[in-house]
């Protein structure tokens, strides 16, 4: 291999770092140097049987990994009210970061993790996977070219999964000490990804929680919806739920085409997505049927969206680190923007559906 | 022919009434018998340039299609200001009624219609085309499988179509003395529909409009949209407008299994009808991918929607004029079902979106 790698420590044996882990070692750009975990047999156990390299260095602490002089960067998929210690930490050892969404419990925790990302000059990115999904950029040329879809009006985004009896009891996802946003920290946070992005990044001027929002016994959201406005009266809604089965879908609206997307988060097939525009769509003389018919666009994806987004991040990681470059801001502040709406959303949630203005 | 038919007289020179006429003549037991307008020449060329039988009667006034003895059934695509005043009139001179949607400007006056029609034995029926579609039976047998699709947990409606200028100045969409309830009454009553009918009709508990309801200069709505509230913490949404794209969608989301279709009013083939569904879906392993795929369903319609709706609302006419039975209860009932969540939507936007409850 003739490319320089990041060499990564992973913080945690989260279920999700085995996706990641899988990422890191497809990405080109990119190596697994160590993993870290407060049990020394449980990290063993999870390098051995998520095929980590021979040379990985197996840790009983998360210190022991931000303390080695050569991980570059670390990916920090630990329980959102833990994000806020780690990334500081990490940042402080001007160790890179990759960060599990939600990025933090509120903006305030997570403007801390940026002060100390910026002091300390290290990249960071949250790992919202699909952003680097080749098929969100070619779905953003469309969304962005005035004649095929024109102004964006409206869109709905929707992520539910139907969690198992023992995830709704014991997931960090329902804990108020560990996630405590819940469903909305977790599906609901791609879908106002989905939305800001689809807005090109324009904040809302308002965000309305739905009424009908459900709570576990200990107080967490596990389903809930907002409605967000913006000045010239586009609008969007989303629903984001851990009760009902698999769901995960985005409606768009532009003043001349539509976009539809069933999967926008995970792809229903690795190697390959899908999505169905359609352009100043009419009806035939006698209104039986549509004239033209939507389009349905597939688009490759030989490297998984993962596996780019860690080549994406070890790109960036390695301009600063060997070229001199400055960290790229874009990434933070996508994830600054997201956590504002979801804080939004919460308050919105927490004062029985009033309005909050952003403004 | 052998089969005798039911003879429609058709209320006013409307564009969509050349769809249901064309539908009347394909239906097997129905046929137009009259058309009247206002303006005798209006309705002569209408009739000529849409292949109205030869033994089409063409009248001056509605009154004249009412007074005709021949006449079994009227279809009214009249603005829905002139509802009470026609559908009332047609009933009394005991003519069954086809009505377009939204099929009054409030309960209060479709009420009016209904004791009319229970008083002279007519049969109603809303002109909700896709109700007919066998394509909308398949959905509903999917959603009330309980292995399938179980309990329904959230639905996501969403109607809307780019007028063009002349539209927004002129049709009687958007004037406050004919169709008063403006997008909502027209894409909006497909969106209640469709939730109500995958909600089987349970009314919800509280209905809520979103944020950003755009008026005209005279002040009809052109775009809003609502969340829905059921007992059991059931949720829906809607958009509906006249400023975005044409797009139709609908996604459902049960505990066992999701719905998509983006097409459900008016299919995007007339022959045929598709739509989506999953259950009890998850991800591969290392979550990138789904397993099991959804699974597209396609469903012929040989025999177009509107055809059957005029077929099915025949057989009904027929039923009671020449076997005496009691008339169908379910579709008035539907129809008020619809207005009366459409009048609680237009509440909740005169009130800024407090929210209405219904119980």
């Amino acid at each position: 291999m003739s490319e320089p790698q990041i060499k990564f420590g992973i913080l945690g044996c989260a279920d999700i770092a085995r996706k990641l882990s899988r990422a890191i070692t497809l990405a080109p750009n990119a190596t697994i140097h160590a993993i870290g975990s407060r049990s020394l047999e449980k990290a063993t156990k999870y390098a051995a049987s998520n095929n980590f390299p021979e040379t990985a260095k197996i840790y009983g602490s998360y210190d022991a990994v931000l303390d080695d002089p050569d991980v570059d960067a670390v990916y920090i998929p630990l329980p959102t009210s833990l994000h806020i210690k780690w990334a500081v930490l990490a940042a402080q050892k001007k160790k890179h970061i990759l960060l599990e969404k939600p990025v933090a419990l509120n903006v305030g925790e997570f403007d801390k993790i940026v002060e100390a990302c910026e002091l300390n000059g290290v990249q960071m990115m949250d790992s919202t996977m699909w952003m680097h999904n080749p098929r969100t950029g070619k779905m953003k040329e469309f969304i962005l070219d005035p004649h095929k879809f024109g102004e964006l009006r409206s869109i709905h985004a929707v992520f539910t999964f139907a969690a198992d009896p023992d995830f709704l009891e014991n997931d960090i996802r329902v804990k108020p000490d560990l996630d405590a946003l819940g469903a909305l920290g977790d599906a609901g946070w791609y879908c106002v990804r989905a939305i800001l992005w689809a807005n090109d990044f324009q904040l809302p001027k308002s965000v309305t929680a739905l009424p009908g929002t459900i709570f576990n016994k200990a107080g967490v959201i596990i389903s809930c919806g907002a409605a967000l406005l913006w000045e010239n009266g586009k609008t969007a809604t989303f629903h984001c739920s851990f009760l009902a089965n698999l769901t995960m879908s985005v409606t768009a609206s532009g003043t001349k085409g539509s976009l539809h997307i069933n999967d926008f988060v995970i792809p229903f097939e690795e190697n390959k997505g899908s999505f169905t525009t359609s352009t100043e769509s009419g009806f035939t003389e006698l209104v039986t049927g549509w004239a033209p018919l939507p389009s349905q666009h597939t688009v490759m994806t030989d490297v998984p969206q993962e596996v780019l987004m860690v080549t994406e991040f070890s790109r960036l990681v390695k301009s600063v680190k060997n070229e001199g470059l400055a960290v790229e801001k874009k990434w933070p502040t996508l994830s600054r923007m997201t956590q504002f709406v979801l804080d939004a959303v919460k308050t919105s949630v927490d004062k029985g559906g009033e309005t909050v203005n952003l403004d």
